[in-house]
């Protein structure tokens, strides 16, 4: 299987299994269920869930195993998209050209949307078809990158206004987008029971592609380190955490897959 | 010891816990720890960790080692109450007499605090010096309890306009107030390794002594069945309720405490 077939693929089952998640069920919840569905469904990328599987492929699970894990992260991340565009913090009315969740819904839907995501997001771990030990490594490792040294710090220290130093960017991208990147590799080492070093090489893999994810948008984007310290310095911080990301791979086997995908995350064009 | 000794002292070991969980590290997230504090430290009357680490003591675990257990569901409901109070939701400006969260910090930091605590709530059970598999049990618990059959699926129902039966009130109550008093209760259990039909008892206790706390609630406050219902018929159904949690306890041996409390929760001025 080439590297797209193989991307389709996990993105494939992501949106199977996140179209199957909320359903309505008849309750008084439907309405809230729908307004997960929407943004679960508007489009993304699924780049999480695809790190978190193919790391569980070369650490010997079968990535249907990792699915409920990886779809874990997916909607992690979508709550955080869905509170990230709310009026009170980023305001954007348009999220992968559709009305934001709150638009869509209203302002408490959308919060309680995210809030429940998060919710669904532990209790999909829970009920992974892998060692009850693995899903447990897999619940600390998501609830480290959600909380204050994760995505939650990371858009707190976004939420900062007046400039800010070079270093103060980067402790903010670590916790905004690389640590989740980082936890999604780790997940799906984790669930493959593969040992702590292992999970921790995962991770600082992830971490270093999420760095250079989040510099090759500030490229695309003109802002974060391209507004800081201009085009050109960005794009080679891009290549230099990209190159680290290759090397954090020498310790895998099997990682053509994952080469090839850094390369396209760092050098995309949208 | 007795019953309102007990009570001081599992709630000063929340208390304390609480306390030093979120102090200042000297990073860029300090003010969003501040935050999660404010609302921790706000006067709760820690009812849920008490009933988590009672469950756990008559289970046969020391308490002490489910205070991280019983600080989670404390946790989870203070991320409730934060993002209940929020504008868009019940817009409430205070909350136990003191300006809430978003009067205090603004309303991203407030979206933020909640959010956080909501992760942070999962990364405390996975601290907690139990079992492994006991501390997966009460994620799984803690995750059903906070998401859409649970707090999040209750707090939609009740942002519904308009008269509502006493079949949607109930559904409501059920998911808003009783999921996350139940969830306590099962944890405990849960953490002190009792197998799976003591912590469904101790769920149904807790899911019984919750719905006779909203019912008291509602009388004291003029509002849910009360409203709907009146007085009267809303303290029958308090009464209804707290003897069923009674009867429930019978599954339980030492359970004095528990006795006491529920009397004392059913038959509250405040």
């Amino acid at each position: 299987m080439d590297t797209m077939e193989r991307y389709e693929r996990y993105k494939t089952m992501t949106d199977l299994w996140l179209a199957g998640r909320f359903v309505p069920a008849g309750d008084g919840v439907d309405g809230l269920r729908q307004a997960m569905a929407y943004t679960l469904g508007a489009g993304g990328k699924r780049v999480r869930p695809v790190l978190c599987m193919e790391f569980a492929r070369i650490c010997g699970l079968e990535p249907e195993d990792a699915l409920p894990i990886a779809c874990a992260v997916e909607l992690l991340h979508t709550y955080s998209l869905i509170h990230d565009d709310l009026p009170c913090m980023d305001d954007d009315d348009e999220r992968r050209g559709q009305p934001s969740n709150h638009v869509k819904f209203g302002e408490a839907t959308a919060v309680l949307a995210g809030d429940c995501l998060q919710a669904e997001a532990f209790a999909a771990i829970c009920d992974a078809p892998v060692e009850e030990a693995d899903r447990f490594r897999c619940c600390r490792i998501l609830s480290a990158a959600a909380g204050a040294g994760g995505i939650c710090g990371g858009q707190f220290m976004d939420l900062r206004e007046g400039p800010v130093s070079a270093e103060e960017l980067t402790a903010t991208d670590v916790c905004k987008t690389a640590a989740l990147i980082a936890a999604a590799c780790a997940m799906g080492a984790a669930a493959a029971g593969a040992d702590e070093q292992t999970v921790a090489a995962a991770r600082d893999f992830g971490a270093a592609l999420g760095m250079a994810f989040q510099c090759r948008d500030d490229v695309l984007d003109g802002d974060g380190f391209c507004a800081l310290l201009g085009a050109e310095k960005c794009q080679q911080m891009t290549e230099g955490y990209t190159h680290d990301a290759y090397r954090l791979l020498d310790a895998f086997d099997d990682t053509e897959f994952l080469r090839e995908l850094t390369e396209k995350l760092a050098g995309r064009t949208a």
